[in-house]
């Protein structure tokens, strides 16, 4: 196949393949798409990587991406309810929820022994800080509802509680929308044991 | 929502956006990625677009997509079969098949009375020229089995029988490992009308 093979075209759709979710199959075929680009569409798309990693850093109050720190969150909301999550992606699912308007806190990872992620690891000590600080009311863990999630928040659930703050955990339960004969056993049980009276 | 909105990581969602088959949920999980890469690997990921808008062109021979003119195909392999495709991946496909050792002819496009492409819109002449040349022997057409890749098949064969040429086209029947039920009425009517003595 040695002949087919054109040494750019393999470079940039290798590029590509370190995408999250992206074959060697899709990797080539956004190469080819890269080959049909105008000149400056492809010095757009260029310039547009490279401007993302000059322009985005942390908040240096919640740890999420942004271009101005402290973030237009944190500028523009009361820090008087933190939710906590592992990462910045999640800040963007919990606000298309649009049911919360209070500030978010940033682990970047949770606790997690076989990968050798231990709680100094990620930034629950700026979370302790925050909650200090700014003498926060309630701080809601968001975590993922998987092992090292829930672990992690009831570790730092054990370090809040002295402080003082009222410290929550989302609900878990069946999906909006699902079916139950397809949610698994896990779901279901923890949706039967937090039941609610109507 | 604006508040959550960092304005290079939607200019970067948006270029991402444009690639076949990406939506908006995972043109942002890509920008959120390209956030999380190192200075170098995202330098390494910009130039390699900037590379292969430089580096890559068509043959002069085939149309297929390459770094050097005659491609590694046309300079390599005889010009006695000629496998007619519709576009540059068309030629990856066709190898990785590993039952064609001929050359190609990306022809870039098929014969489209609605979306106004018209015989001289893509590289019918050239092909003409080709078979002329270098006296082929066969020309296969390999365009896709739909209403567009048929009718530009008959029209190149049409154009290529005076020449004295042998005109093929790609079989057409039920996939392997495909299961008959969910085959669909046109395929498998062709299949039948096409149906082999074992």
């Amino acid at each position: 196949m040695a002949t087919t093979e054109i040494e750019s075209v393999s470079k940039l759709a290798n590029e590509f393949s370190k995408l999250p979710g992206v074959g060697k199959k899709t990797a080539l075929r956004y190469a080819y798409y890269v080959i049909g680009l105008s000149e400056d569409g492809a010095k757009t798309f260029a310039d547009s990587i490279m401007e993302v990693k000059h322009k985005v850093k942390l908040c240096e109050e919640c740890g999420n991406f942004t271009e101005v720190s402290p973030c237009a969150i944190c500028s523009h909301r009361k820090q008087n309810v933190i939710c906590v999550v592992k990462e910045p992606k999640d800040v963007l699912a919990v606000e298309k929820s649009r049911a919360f308007n209070g500030v978010y806190h940033v682990l970047h990872g949770t606790i997690n022994p076989i990968l050798n992620i231990g709680p100094n690891d990620i930034k629950i000590k700026e979370l302790l800080d925050r909650v200090s600080k700014y003498n926060t009311e309630e701080v809601i863990m968001a975590t993922n509802p998987d092992v090292e999630g829930d672990a992690t928040a009831l570790y730092i659930a054990k370090l809040l509680k002295p402080l003082g703050v009222k410290v929550t955990r989302l609900a878990q339960g069946v999906s909006m929308g699902s079916e139950l004969e397809f949610a698994d056993e896990v779901t279901l049980s923890r949706a039967l044991e937090d039941r609610k009276t109507l």
